[in-house]
Parts: C-alpha cells; structure tokens; sequence
C-alpha cells in the first residue's frame, strides 16, 4: 500500500488501484477488533503468561496498539504507552495509559510490544536491561520493530523452548523470551478468525468488482480508497451475524439530514478519496 | 459547519474558512472523551438515578454515542444502540452492544439518550409507550431529536420538579422524566471541565492565527480543515499537563518512515484538508 | 458495629444485636456499589474536575476502594493503590492497579482518595509534597483518614471557594483542594440513590422484625449477622427492578446439591453467623 | 472438600483437616482470576471464535462466573447471566448483565457456558434449540452440568473435528460445537499459569506444615480454614512479582484499629474458621 502511494506520487502506476487496506471496515477488523483478541492469544499460546498485575509496555497507539491495549487493560495488565505523535499519545492519556519513553519503564515491564511500523523501536541496548523472564513481541508491520539482529552475538545464547519461541540467554543467566523471532505475533503465533477474514474478502472482492465495472474514466492512474458506499455495503452485509438491526431514516430525516435514504450515511466530508493525486497540488 | 459547507457549495463564501470543529484533538474532546463524563455528570445532576443495573437505550453510535455508551457500560448499565449507518452499527457490535431497533426495547429501558444530529429519533408514539419513571434526553446537536413539541398537548400534564427536569404525566398517571427539555443535556445539566475549554480555545486561536499569517493564496474562498501539524501541536500543548513523555524519532527512524522528525506524524494520506472544493470536481 | 462487638467481648451487651451492616446485600449496595457512582459524582459536583488521564491514588482496596478504583479506571484515570493486607494488594494487582506506598507517589498525582477506617493516612509532610491544584478528599469511615487538623496552622490559608470545597494554600502559593473538610464525600458532596436507601432500610426492617419474632433463646446477649435467608429475600425483592428473572432449582437438582428449593442456596459453610461470641471459645 | 464436610458432620472423620480450597487467596486466583483467563484461552484454542459482538450466556455467578462474565464482556462479547441465588443475581444486575432464565435467550447465543456445580443445568430439550454453529462449553465442577448422556442418541452424529472438540449434527444439519465432552475446559483445553500454581502449592504447603506443628489440641477431627494470617502470608509472598510495596501500619494506627502490625489485618469477625462443628451447635 505505501508502496503503491510512491508509485503513485512518482507517475510510475500504469493501472488504476483500490486501497482495500484503509477502508474503514477492513482497518477496523483486520487491526484494532482482531488484534485485542490475537494479542492474548498469541501470548498465551506461547508462553501460558497470566496477564493480571503484569506491566506492559505498548509501542504505538495506532489501530493495533489501541486494540492490544485494550485487551490487556481489560484482563488486569498495567499498560504502557509510547508514542511519536502528539495526537494519539493525548488519546493514550485519555483512555487511561501513561505516555512514557521505552527507557523510563524498560527495567521494570514483564512485557514489550510493539505495533508502530517502525524500525528498531526495541533496541539491543534495551533488551540488555530488560528484567529476567520478560517478553518481547511484535504486532506490527514488519519484523525490523525489534533489533533482533543485534542479539545473534556470540556472548548471548538462543534456546528454542517451544515452536516460535526463542529463549535468548545472557552471560549471567538471565532470559528474555522473544516470540516469533520478532515476526509478526498474530500471523505467526495465533488464528485469524473467520469472521475477519470474511471482512476482508468481501472488501477485496467490491473493490475488485467495482475496479472492472466503473464506467470509462471514473478511476484514473492513481490509488482510490473503496466508496464510502462500498464500505457501507461490506458492514452491512456482515450485521445479521450478530442480529443487529438497522433503523431506517423516514423520508423526512433523510430530507433533513441531506442523505439519501440507502446511504452512503455520512456526509460528503467524511468520505474517503483518493488522498493523493498525481499532481501534487492537493496540499 | 455545515452550513459553511452548503455556502461553499454554493459559491457564496467571501473569505477562506477554517473548520475548526473537526480537527481531530477538538472532536476528540469535545465529543468522545467529554460526553464520556457529562453523560454521567448531567444526568446525576438531574436525577441522581443509579447507573447500576439500568436499561439504557442509545440513539447514534458517533463520538457523542461511544462516549456515552462507554461510560454507562462502565458503571454496570445495560447499554443498547440504534443506529442508520451499517458501519456504526458493526463497531457496536463489535464494542459489545445490541444493535436494535428503537421500537424493540422502547417498554423495557430505564434511559433514552439521543444522539443522532436527526430530528424526531424519539416520536410521541414511542414516549407513549415509556415506563412509568423512565428518563429521556438528548446529547445530540440541537432540540429536535426527541419530539418534545408532541408533549404539549392537553392530556399531558407537565411538572416541574427541579430546574431542568420536567416530569409528564398521563392520563394513567405515568410520569417520564423529560431533562432540559429536550436540548442539550451537557450543556443545560454539566459542566465542561476546564480542559476541555483549554483545547477548544487552543485550536480557535491557531486557526484564526494560521488564516492571517498565511501567505497570500494557500487558502481560497473555501472551507480548511486545521492543517495537520496544528493539530499536533494544540495535542503537545496539553501533554504536560499529564505528564505525557514523547517519544522522539531517530534520524534513522524519521527517514525509514519518510517523516520529518517534528511532524506531522501521519503519512500524507492520513492527512486532513478542504474536503469539499467549490468547483465540484473533488469526487 | 465495630463499638457492638467490642460491648460483645466485654461481656457488656444487654440485648441481642443484629449486625446489618455486614449483610451481603447491604455491604455490596452501601460500599461497593453505592461509591462507584459517588466518588465521581462527589468529585464532579465539587470540582468539575476531568477523569480522563488524571493520576490518582486510593488509600486501601477495601470495598469501597475497589467500587473508587473501577469507576476512575473505567473513565480513564491510572489508578493506584496503597494496601497494608497483603491479601486485598495481590487483588489490587490482578485488578490492574500499581500497588505504592504513598510517598512513592505523593508528588505525581492529581487526586488522593482515602477509604481506610484508617486514622493519620494522609499526614501534613506529604500534603506538604502534593503538587499545586490536587485535591485531597475522604470516602472512608470518619474524618480522621486526613489529617485536616495539621492543615489549620498560621502558614496556611484557607479559602472557601465553594461549599464543601476549601484551597489551602502554602506560602509558595500553591493550592491543595480539600472537599468537605476531610468528612465523607459521599454523604457530604453526593446524594444517595434511593434504590440504595432501599436496600438498607429493608435490611434493617427485616432485621428488627426477627429480632422481634425469634423464638425465646433462639438469640442471646450477642451480635449476630442477618440469617443468610433474609438477606437474599432483601435482594430478591429488588430483582424486579432489573427485570432480573431467577432461576428455579428442579427437584432433582435440589436434592444434588442438597439445597431446600427456596434457599438459602449457599451450602451451610457460606452462612454468616455470631463470629465473636463472648465466651471467647471460637478460634 | 464438599465431602470432607459430610464425614465431618456424620462424625467420621479420622483427622483434623485443613479446606484449603476456601482460603481466600486460592479460591480468588483458581476460580475468579484463573478463569477470567482460561475462559478466552480455551475458547480460542478450540474454536478460534472471535469474541466481539457475541451472544453468551453464562449459568451460575459465583467467582468462575464472574470471571468468565468479566472477560467476556471486555471483549466485546454480550453477556446474559442466568442463577438461582437472589444475591449472586443483584450482583450481576449492578455488573451490568442480564440475568435471565436459559430459556429466554437459549435461540440466540452463540455460546453456553455453565459454571453451576450443579447437574444437567442444561438439558436436551434446550440444546435442540440452540442455533446452528453454537459452541457449549463447561467450566464448572462436573462433566453433569451439561447433559452430555442425552445427546448420545442414534438421531445425533458426532464428529470429532479436533482434539477436545465435537461437533454434534442433528438431522437437520445443525451443528452444535460441544468442547471437552463437557468436562472442565479451563483443565482440558486450556493451561494453567505457574503463578496460579504457585499460590496453589503455597497454600497446601502451609496448611501441611501447621497441621503438622500445631501443638496437640489446637485442631480437632473437624475441617478448618487455613488461619487468616497464613492465607494473607501467601498473598505476601507473591507480592513481590508485581513490585508490589505494602504500607505499614505505624504504631499509634495499629492502637487505634486495635491490629497487631504484622497482621492478621482484618478484624476478628472478618476471619475464617471452621465453619461447621461436629456437635452441630453452631447456628
């Protein structure tokens, strides 16, 4: 996706493409609902932790951080929080995280997670003053959020406990336990459930669908983001799995609320498009 | 705001306008995290009602609904919502409401709360068919979600109990309990803390700030999102006051993520800008 | 309750007493329950103080500490507790909380709460260390868990800002806020919901009528807890309230369980009972 | 323990004997916060269902109970709550949960889960209308809480579709998912974490070791509980895993709560005894 942004800023993308990864459903689905379950599940699965009382330390407060957070607030962690952005480190306040830097807390947390899309969040120097017998994971974007390279020296010993989890042995015997080699934690070490797979195949499959149906010159060189409507139809296609309900709007709501009675439901600014043009005048 | 948005439309805005209701840090508080605490507050206030154990119906799953749904969840009520738009709807779900119908639960709720921005979400009909001393009120934008004006007839009889709540009373003597008449319960039966005042009052002074520092051209006669970075920094701003430590990117890290080290922190596609031009071409 | 049993002991108490306030019913409704919603409701009344994001300490993790603690978590408030047994801090710590000693936290947090029985817990050294704009207030049993008698030296100005609220301001000018002098927030700055003064007073009634109804003998010169029997017919009696529906045990079950169908329906060794009985040969 | 009692009160016990079972600090981390964990865990390690916005009944609201309800709902899940006990029942009202009789919700859960220690608590009749897909599940005391037995009938095929697992098809092509054949899921399918065994072996230890010191007399042929200062010397000893910091009691406030500093910290009537005597005078 970012890949296909530099394309697109570049003039280099020959086709028209659709953005399925940040269409409201599937980003919902695939980062915060499905990441406050996996995260326990990858953690249990590996390690049995209990997670009442542990302290953990979540990197990022995007969509994954937001739901791993969540999750374990919710069974009884103390949970926190470090952030780049001002905007989501304010969030983390207000849902009760304290914002701190990796350093103030690394001595004494149980558990590092990270989920920021970025590079060696958790460096070498860290895991060196990490407590006996914590744990270290990722849930983000790549396998380089964790400087896992840095621990393949001589002086430090790896011991495969079990399958994806590494015990990594310092010279006075103390162990950090590193999942998945620092690979992704719910890909690698916890299922995916249906329902959020069903999500995201049905968002590929409308953005596929609509990409073949548009009429010629509705979609240019460029990255769209899926019609609001689309999205809409994704979500709704997906409530009688819970038996929920929709209220429709009378004709006079509709009326008054400007909206097309089938939707899309929100207004035209909240609609998502395609962000970036080629032109670069948009700023 | 959104009439800004319909004089846009139209061609009829004579100065560039800054829209500063939907920058994200003022939403945020404004609605989520400050309605998540008025909800409670206001209706104490008025009724001194134990949340405990209650049935509460929530009309509208936007910032002011999960704020609301959020905090009565929290202090043990029983949380339903309605809502129209299917993608609303989902994250109810998804958060652990029942999304219903209005007309389902309308003899079995204890709490109507109303938040919507729709007009006519609770109707005569429904009042009619309220438990004996149920409570209704309104979150949402203005006076009109719940048909209070239907109320005023003769069979009804209305007692004032204490400032701002209203008890209607049957033929049949049934009484529901009507706060502020309809309008805005956190704004007629709150308090707005004081930092949140400080948020607002930050991001209106950047706005009109930023629209006569600018140099001539980058705003038109149209209507601006708060530039991103500004919103960043009305967030910064505040951070001390939760003695909130940000993380700061390393050179390595800000070019690995093609950031500039001091924001904005979201790649340009997360960026928000002038949603609606005027010649229409935006879609 | 506490003077009964002492009278009990010595051998002093004239009639038989019935402890109600250590009947499950009323302990959960009066303690847990009830200060849930008071804490914030107290807080708020007086203050208008924002949860979200705000450090504060509860002073013991009784029951009304942990109905003060869930209610702040719940609106975003990192909570911490300072125990003496080490039984309620292992549940503070599987609840989530940091469990300190004061001193490690005195100069951080914005709010101290004190729900003791304790005398002296918050003392003039560390009210002298709390930073400018904390507020210091009492759930506990008396007005003594403060100690508001240190604060009344010349050094110090008192300011009444509102009622129930007084500043105390250092020479330096910072200012601690201290509700209701020290006394119970929950009574001097919160209302009680009436579905609260109901339980209590049901409780109380029955107690009386059995005291009253008793066989000759069936009570000595003792204090003795509400038969277990009264007190779930307390709460069954305000299970409709909720339209809370029970579930009836069939014959076979009873028998299994060796239960009488209409309770009591915890096993003899949950029974409440005259634990300190005068002879002293209980233990 | 249920039976030790029985032998105690016909007489036939051989031996002092010590309950640990219901000493405080095992009984909250086997059954409330051990459960609140293995819930999620073996749920997901035998169905991978996602938790979000499902419908689940819980039967019985004792400590496992409140655990499974607890986790559940912080997940998103909807949680309805069926018991026989008025008290249990309130608690779960004021806990934000429906309680219901199974056969009002039994259509349209998604689970079951029963925690009962009661028999046949969900029959045949109320499988058969359970929904297709719907996953049934034990974390009570005995394999008898769900009628297994009446499901072994020609018209039913079982299909072992994972280990533990079973789907049960009825001749309609319903299935329904039935784990560890109704025996305990948090023992089947599920681990336990060392902590929790750790408090567990703790526990036995001590009870052993004062069984074994305890001058001759102190102990008849009864069944005890674990003395309150063992039961809080347990608790002590974890402390320390969560960092911990316990308060002490200064001289003058151990004199005005009338404690000795080095505990047992609650008062006489708080403590737990051998709540049944032989000699049956003790109610």
């Amino acid at each position: 996706r970012f890949e296909l942004y530099q394309l697109s800023k570049a003039g280099k993308l020959s086709v028209p493409a659709m953005n399925v990864n940040d269409s409201v459903t599937k980003q919902k689905f695939d980062n915060l609902y499905c990441c406050r379950e996996s995260i326990l599940d990858g953690l249990k699965r590996t390690t049995d932790v209990m997670f009442g009382g542990k302290q953990v330390v979540v990197c990022g407060y995007g969509e994954v951080g937001k739901g791993c957070c969540a999750a374990l607030k919710a069974l009884g962690a103390i949970v926190y929080v470090t952030e780049i952005d001002p905007i989501c480190a304010l969030q983390a306040c207000m849902d009760g995280f304290r914002v701190v830097k990796l350093n103030e807390v690394i001595r004494q947390v149980d558990v590092i997670i990270t989920c920021t899309g970025n590079k060696n969040v958790v460096t070498r120097d860290q895991l060196d003053r990490m407590k006996n017998g914590s744990i270290v994971c990722n849930m983000g974007h790549s396998n380089t959020e964790i400087d896992v390279a840095s621990l393949r020296t001589p002086e430090l010993t790896w011991e495969r406990v079990r399958s994806q989890v590494d015990h990594v042995i310092w010279p006075d015997g103390k162990r950090v336990i590193l999942l998945a080699e620092g690979r992704l934690l719910n890909l690698s070490c916890s299922t995916v459930p249906t329902f959020v797979l069903s999500i995201t195949a049905t968002t590929q499959a409308l953005a596929l669908i609509e990409l073949y149906n548009a009429p010629e010159g509705r979609y240019k060189q460029d990255v769209y983001l899926l019609p609001k409507k689309m999205d809409e139809y994704v979500a709704s296609l997906h409530l009688p799995t819970f038996d929920a309900h929709l209220t429709e709007l009378s004709d006079e709501q509709a009326k008054y609320l400007g909206l097309n009675k089938n939707g899309p439901f929100k207004p035209n600014y909240y609609r998502y498009r395609a962000l970036i043009s080629q032109n670069g005048k948009d700023a």
